[in-house]
């Protein structure tokens, strides 16, 4: 089983993913939203690349059928039901709603796989349902990580390497490319420790700053959440398969 | 003094770079191929985008000033005089002419970078010398690296974490972006063991399969070539001030 890791979303092309398995990681915070939503009983969510394409989007919808979700700059967008903080997502705020959503990097990352065969959404949270329901497949992956703003993020790299320590766990057989090993080497190496060696990150810290620690905490989770979410058709969804 | 650190250089926008100190790494072999070729009294390289620009380019010059050198998928191109191999750009080959020089990643990088302020070529061969350069200074720095084929490379990773490391020795206070730190991280971990530990990675195979491993010592002898070559206005020199 071959793996490519692909760091950031704009630095892959959505040719490169065509037609292959993918894995889609933005720990802070997207991916880690849509695994709440969708564990807290979401019907359905909807990533949105802008926010007008997201006002646009929720005019096919009844009004109480569905929530705006999304950031920018790390704050709700103005006019939004929901900022991209997961613990927002609660099954109070969300139980048989679709969420239209678009964040800065998370959801552009996962509207770059529209012509993907199959595409994950994967964070701390689901690390391993992640990990059980790829080493049941032999198809080379192609894990993307969102990044933060264009630039590499180490607790995207850390996800990723989390995913891939628990396949090799479980006997898998995978060769991994130069960042695949570079994910593999920082998670075993601070896998005990993962709050503290992201402490320093910009990322935390913009997220302290803006009094989100907690969202820091919810993140990184491990296995808080055993679902896999996939996306498809333009729609990300528990998979019947997949869990 | 903060650092920000590009995978490869496909994942770079000219603008990023514009008005900044940059350094360029592309070990296996651009930027070692452009030390040698300069420490060993080359005049001048001139890295140009593609074979036929390399071709046009050169018939601004007397027939014996200049050397056609590069490489497309690791061989000479046809008709070039020079492959992408240091060991090709003896004193006796390259004394006193300008190169005209065209790889698939290394100099692509280059030529990224001539908004810049500043453009330094590294190695694993210049390591000390680059970043003794840079101690001097206190202006931001962005790395850029070559990387493969729009994929991160392990190998200039690792030598951007040496220069990295040489100039926290030196005890210039840097701040890094989260790459940063892994390359860092990455270089203290590897470096009494830098070949082994590329030794799985596909572009080292790729160099080997192709009867290359010459290549591989050469391009990770530290500081076997103590010059900082400057690119400036298209050319690349050893410029007296870095030296």
């Amino acid at each position: 089983m071959k793996i490519d890791i692909y760091a950031t979303q704009n630095g892959v092309q959505e040719k490169e993913l065509k037609d292959r398995t993918v894995v889609v990681v933005d720990v802070f915070r997207a991916t880690t939203t849509i695994i709440t939503a969708l564990h807290n009983g979401c019907k359905e969510v909807i990533p949105v690349a802008d926010i007008e394409e997201a006002i646009a989007f929720s005019r096919n919808y009844d009004k109480n059928t569905f929530l705006l979700g999304g950031e920018r700059n790390i704050h709700k967008i103005d006019g939004f039901d929901l900022s991209n903080s997961p613990s927002e997502y609660t099954r109070q705020a969300v139980e048989g709603r679709i969420i239209l959503m678009t964040t800065t990097n998370g959801t552009k990352a996962v509207k770059k796989t529209h012509e993907a065969k199959e595409v994950l959404i994967a964070g701390f949270v689901n690390v391993d349902a992640v990990a059980s329901y790829l080493a049941q497949q032999s198809e080379d992956i192609a894990f993307v990580c969102a990044g933060t703003d264009g630039k590499f993020s180490l607790e995207d790299i850390l996800a990723v390497g989390a995913v891939l320590s628990r396949l090799k766990n479980r006997g898998k057989e995978i060769a991994l490319d130069d960042l695949g090993f570079v994910c593999v080497h920082m998670f075993e190496m601070y896998k005990n420790d993962i709050k503290s060696v992201l402490g320093e990150t910009s990322h935390c810290r913009r997220l302290i700053n803006e009094e989100l620690e907690n969202d820091i905490d919810v993140c990184l989770d491990v296995d808080s959440i055993p679902v896999v979410p996939v996306y498809k058709d333009g729609v990300i969804r528990i998979n019947a398969k997949a869990n």
